[in-house]
């Protein structure tokens, strides 16, 4: 078992028979509450029912991004209150990242704050969303448009979990694998590059190569003012993405948005002449034998720039992205020319057009 | 005009016209959203609508702590996606307590928290409220159970608008000021001891004298670890007083609630041998002549206990009380007999029956 010590949460990476037990013992709490989702409660919940004393009752949420709502967070918070849930409770939230942010964010605002604990479940949620502080739900369309930055008091990384995981689902937490290569880890793009397909991948070896690249950038940065804002690489016009299909009959999953965002915020930086030909190929190639995107038609930048300027992103009114200048490296706060962005999303649809 | 600096928000006293602006200006918000209930927005926002460019609109909320709830909370979130609120918008919180503590915790949680200044209008929310960083909104009956520790970017105290109040409401805000007295300050106390009424009570010396009693309390101890506690002395049992009467024909003001609550709570520390007979008389003495408590047929303990165990400053399922020892001095995390509790009870139906 691993420890991956930090401000922003201890992080550890193993066997939950390893040590969950005593790490929630040492937290003391007057009673524990799990948070999970239908698959979860079914899927993953049994493996660590020995391990937790879920004296506080479990909240079972139905699944998906569509429920990560503050009615969510009234179900949870009635929950709570049922259970006689003090300032010394704890919060366990044993699911993907909708359940990390949601359960996280309902733990954070309950009597002004109490602890909450991450036990994700799903490659997205231990590469990406459990890591880093930030809960919320989605408002009225818009991507955690209502949240926190809050500390969890844990995250418990346990591989078993993949097991349980559709390869979809997988494809979705590699898309945040390969972000983080992208923008700040030539090491881990390096291994990436090993796999000509997912087949061979050694998840265990890529969420330990993965961790500490989120972690060291997130701790650098808790509250996004700098560097933190490299992780939005890809999201921009992917957020904006899953946004608009989140309105159509075929939802995005994350995963899938932010593979199509990744793509078309590269050929941004290529088109604006910040990332050469070479890292271009080598990015777009990367992503295309690993995340597999799939056909689909997209939006015109017309029909998606709402959803942009409605990106947190955006600072007094003009969205910036965040663009990689080489593999390994990214800027951020860039403003960039509308009809560039419109010749991104042109090449993108092209792309991947059916 | 007279500024006192603080980690949980700089405080103005002083008139709006001599620096609101600048205040304002100084924290170049991309837009400003005015949050005010029906009164404060008829009554008090002339008085500034020459100082605050509003240029992203105004929210005006039903009065009343009965719409101090997450539906008012949605109400503010949609108007701020509306207005293209974004990371560098500023939200003026214009009114009471229940305006104070709702926009700030709407603010604490859009897009993970934008900045929010308090403009309090009231004498409580001058007195007690707008300061210490604390933000929420109720739930499920329970005060204050959704909330944040949010720090205001300012906050401006105009006594002009004390011009503004019923009587009523003025005791309100003096029943904080009263605690603070006894819990903190022999200075304060000695000052409201000049008073055999409210007639001759000086508003803004009062407001001078009160400020820096609270803003040091809550600056020693943000997260209510320690010392802070001590601000809850008349609390437990205010709010669960207040909680009872909120689902009668009759709910009580907050101050009114505190104002028995502390009446209670004096003599629990009577009764448990911490305080003696003179300060005893002394504080009741005091509350009677100032705070003026009005008749009234208090709950059974059997009926309050419900809401004496759901009150948040409990830990691990016993109530803790904050007792004062003497005048100016309290202790905190005390457990007392159920017992004793109905005995305070009993004595304080008897002192308030109509």
């Amino acid at each position: 078992m691993n420890v991956f010590a930090s401000p922003l949460g201890d992080l550890y990476l193993g066997s939950a028979q390893d040590g969950l037990h005593d790490v929630i013992q040492s937290l003391a709490p007057s009673n524990v509450i799990v948070i999970a989702d239908n698959n979860t409660a079914s899927k993953c919940l049994p493996l660590l029912e020995n391990l937790i004393d879920i004296s506080g009752g479990k909240v079972v949420i139905s699944p998906g991004d569509q429920h990560k709502t503050i009615d969510s967070c009234e179900v949870i918070w009635s929950a709570l209150v049922a259970a006689g849930a003090d300032r010394s409770s704890l919060v366990l939230n044993v699911g993907g990242g909708m359940i990390c942010d949601l359960g996280g964010f309902a733990a954070s605002c309950y009597q002004r704050g109490i602890r909450f604990g991450h036990i994700p479940t799903s490659l997205l949620a231990m590469a990406d969303a459990a890591i880093g502080g930030k809960t919320g739900v989605n408002y009225e369309g818009f991507k955690n448009y209502i949240g926190r930055f809050e500390v969890p008091a844990f995250i418990w990384i346990d591989p078993v979990f993949l097991r349980t995981l559709p390869h979809r689902d997988l494809l979705d937490g590699l898309a945040e694998v390969v972000k983080h290569a992208v923008v700040g880890s030539r090491g881990l793009w390096d291994t990436l590059t090993l796999h000509s397909d997912t087949t061979s991948i050694d998840w265990l070896k890529i969420i330990e190569l993965n961790t500490p690249v989120k972690q060291e950038i997130t701790t650098a940065d808790p509250l996004e003012k700098g560097i933190r804002k490299a992780l939005n690489f890809g999201h921009t016009i992917g957020h904006a993405l899953e946004s608009h299909f989140l309105h159509t009959s075929q939802p995005l999953s994350h995963g899938q948005a932010v593979t199509y965002g990744m793509m078309a915020e590269t050929k941004l930086s290529r088109i604006t002449g910040r990332m050469g030909n070479e890292d271009f190929h080598a990015i777009i190639g990367l992503i295309e034998r690993l995340l597999s995107p799939s056909e689909v038609t997209l939006p015109s930048f017309k029909d998606l720039q709402p959803w942009l300027l409605g990106d947190k992103k955006k600072s007094k009114g003009v969205t910036r992205y965040s663009l990689p200048d080489q593999i390994g490296s990214c800027s951020w706060d860039i403003i960039v020319e509308d009809r560039l962005v419109a010749e991104s999303l042109d090449w993108l649809s092209t792309q991947v057009r059916g």
